[in-house]
């Protein structure tokens, strides 16, 4: 690949460059540094001129870098070079760069910070940008920085973080620039180059009359495209999509997905505008609640840190695993229960994971259709009954195709025609009763407002594990235990 | 919710509603249908009129709709149902109905359409959109379309179609607007407004010498922030970011993530411009990929319409339930083996599959670490062995702490203190196993060039399964039996 002369071609390679050039200079810094301590006659001050030799050029790699490289780098380091080099950034970078950086990873930059330092960082910052890192930051620290800010910032920062986490509200901004409908569209451009610049993601003004009450919108496309001479009244959009603070950001992001939108106003109840939501926060909200999907399927609780303390790590997984062992040990005393039945045919220890993990499969598969259907709001009270009478039909195709496949396999390995028969009827109806339960855990953890997603899978495998092992046994029991 | 006089605000009880207001017309429309049929006297004639009546009803409804809405209906729709609806959407609007549809409901929507229809459809379409429909259009129909376009077009929409689908050049668009250098801004604004309309996210202009190479980008905000009299030139922007059409569409969306990009140019080796991507089709992206990576961890093929037939459904979740019963099959052929071992202490065939099912867990919640971190791109060469090294620290203490719970619930089962120690072992070293295997999966295959989520809780839970019983009833061959 050729860098041209001319603009920055983008590619992970450069950055990966920047990584090894980073570690590189850690890796000098930390090597000199042993070298010195080895040397007890050379003085503390040769160790600190050495350093900061070291850390000026750190600081100047890090100065030529964007904000969000830097916060990559920072990621893919370890604990303890992750702690040098964020030294090594410039006061002015640090706050955008604890903005770009993952939950896990600020609260490992954080927790090295004092109090002071971390309000001086947060003067960087924009209201909606400080109520983006509130959650991490220590009591302390920000009561120094609510004290730093003024009335009307405070009540921004309240307003913003009076909202749960999976409302708009949490996501919005106060970056917008607001507009009179007598306007003409000169004035307009007059008064946006007086401003002199506009916040990030402005692909629109909103028009608000002395009430701050939305009117429209004007796209900066419509007002580079008209007259300069018309007023805004007949230039701007009045079939416009807005939002209220309280609703759901899922929601909300399936909108921005379907209208194709850049920015859109938040409005109180009376359309009253309260913020600006923008699409850089919905694109972080679809890939994180990807994430943590796919995490939660495995019973992973939260974010983790590439690099975060193996304690950290392994209570982030314990949860799920430990009621893993519960679910496990319960299913397996359902066996317990059968043991004489196994003593009278031993093959039936052989054929019963079968029974178990097909079902767990099988309820799986149902269970992700649905979860991803109710992510993509595909599913309403209209057509939820012909949904499932599709997944039952469905069931029964499989659980007679598959039923028959495990009858005839085990057929071959035992020549035994009943047991193959209690196989293929075990198969059947566990299947059955994976697809019943694939459908109902995510349905009815939705109608309750919980996220389908969370724990559905290890819920899921338990019962059909259960259900596995004891349909199994108990028609064992009764047709070939005379 | 009051729904103020100005403005749309957006909810999906909207949407629900018009929904539950088309199905209504719908019913009406098949009810009518079935009492005229009834009545055998009744000529065709009044068949024909009720039924234009109620499709003219339909059409109203559709035309007052924003074609995304009208998709996300014919979404909700079943097959039967969903026919009688695509018909009664008027021509102007089907072809932005057809790009806003799923992939599978798509091909519903073709295959009950002539060729000459769906060329006339495509007419509506600009070159990037035909694109985006090109692998769902039949060849009869694709041969009208390529007719119908004019050599640029015709070239353009080669120059997409010669791109893989992971690479963003098949994600590119044409709707760019480009600017000479040595204007000053208030041409440049005399003439946009010659132009009269933007495309859709339009952000900012690319700024090309005569050669077609970009030099620069010119967002609209400083565009309309400087002095009209300034040259292009002094206001661009020329450390901006560009791709290159075979670039990965995974690592170009992170690159939008993590600039906040709306638009980029995407340019030839030379610096040449080629086209556009937009922010637009990367939340598209994002969104897919994350469905994707969610139902192929339950082996799921392919995005499945919500109401495609029964038949079509199984077939896409047959083949890994198939690959299941194989490698289900075989895990158990190890237990088959140690029947004589079962026979001696039956109270084994109760434990083992606690092992086996830990075992899968562990192993899911590593390699789903792994897979999203390949996904972030936090995964580089230079820290893979530090990553490898804290899994295995975190797996030694995980075996240890779940191995010695497990033989303490199993001392309490079966009073049998040497069951408990093989108890222990056997789930220590099928740990170590699952985590191995849970990093060993997603890196191979990422290493080389395969999606990494595909298959792997698959293939990872066949091996746990297996060498979870194996383990534990070879290690009690050993240890029990006398």
């Amino acid at each position: 690949m050729t860098q041209s002369s001319v603009g920055k071609l983008h590619s992970e390679l450069f950055l990966q460059q920047q990584l090894q050039e980073v570690i590189t200079l850690l890796e000098k810094q930390q090597l000199e540094k042993s070298l010195v301590q080895r040397d007890v006659a050379t003085t503390d001050l040769i160790e600190t001129v050495l350093y900061k030799q070291q850390q000026s050029r750190l600081q100047n790699k890090f100065a030529q870098l964007h904000p969000a490289d830097i916060a990559a780098i920072l990621e893919s380091l370890p604990l303890d070079q992750r702690q040098i080099a964020w030294e090594a950034i410039k006061t002015d970078h640090e706050g955008q760069v604890l903005l770009e950086v993952s939950d896990a990873v600020r609260q490992t930059l954080i927790s090295g910070m004092e109090a002071e330092e971390l309000a001086n960082v947060a003067s960087q910052l924009n209201t909606d940008e400080i109520a983006d890192i509130a959650a991490d930051i220590p009591k302390r620290a920000m009561l120094k920085i609510l004290r730093s800010l003024n009335g009307k910032e405070r009540s921004d920062l309240n307003a913003i973080l009076a909202y749960s986490e999976n409302q708009i509200g949490s996501l919005m901004d106060f970056g917008m620039i607001t507009i009179r409908s007598d306007l003409n569209l000169k004035a307009v451009i007059v008064y946006i180059r007086k401003l002199g610049k506009l916040p990030s993601h402005t692909d629109k003004l909103f028009v608000v009359d002395q009430n701050n009450v939305v009117q429209g919108v004007l796209p900066l496309q419509r007002l580079l495209t008209h007259r300069p001479a018309l007023q805004v009244a007949d230039v701007m959009v009045t079939d416009f999509v807005r939002f209220q603070g309280y609703q759901e950001t899922a929601e909300v992001a399936r909108a921005f997905e379907r209208y194709d939108l850049i920015s859109a106003p938040i409005v109180d109840e009376n359309g009253k505008l309260q913020g600006r939501l923008c699409i850089d926060s919905i694109l972080d909200f679809v890939r994180e609640k990807s994430d943590e999907d796919l995490l939660s399927q495995a019973g992973v609780d939260e974010e983790e840190d590439l690099f975060s303390s193996v304690w950290k790590s392994a209570r982030n997984r314990w949860g799920w695993l430990l009621v893993n062992v519960v679910t496990a040990f319960a299913s397996t005393r359902i066996i317990g229960v059968f043991e004489d039945v196994i003593l009278h045919l031993v093959a039936l220890a052989s054929l019963m994971p079968i029974i178990a993990a097909m079902g767990g499969n099988t309820g799986n598969q149902t269970s992700m259709l649905i979860i991803r259907s109710l992510a993509l709001g595909q599913i309403t009270p209209t057509n939820v009954s012909r949904m499932i009478k599709k997944e039952l039909t469905l069931a029964i195709i499989n659980g007679t195709f598959i039923g028959l496949i495990m009858g005839l396999l085990s057929l071959l390995l035992y020549q035994d025609v009943a047991l193959s028969g209690v196989m293929a009827s075990a198969m059947f109806i566990n299947l059955l009763v994976a697809v019943v339960v694939g459908l109902v855990i995510p349905l009815v953890r939705h109608k309750f407002g919980y996220d389908p997603a969370v724990g559905t899978s290890v819920i899921l495998t338990a019962i059909t594990d259960s259900m596995g092992f004891f349909i199994f046994l108990a028609l064992a029991k009764v047709f070939l235990i005379k």
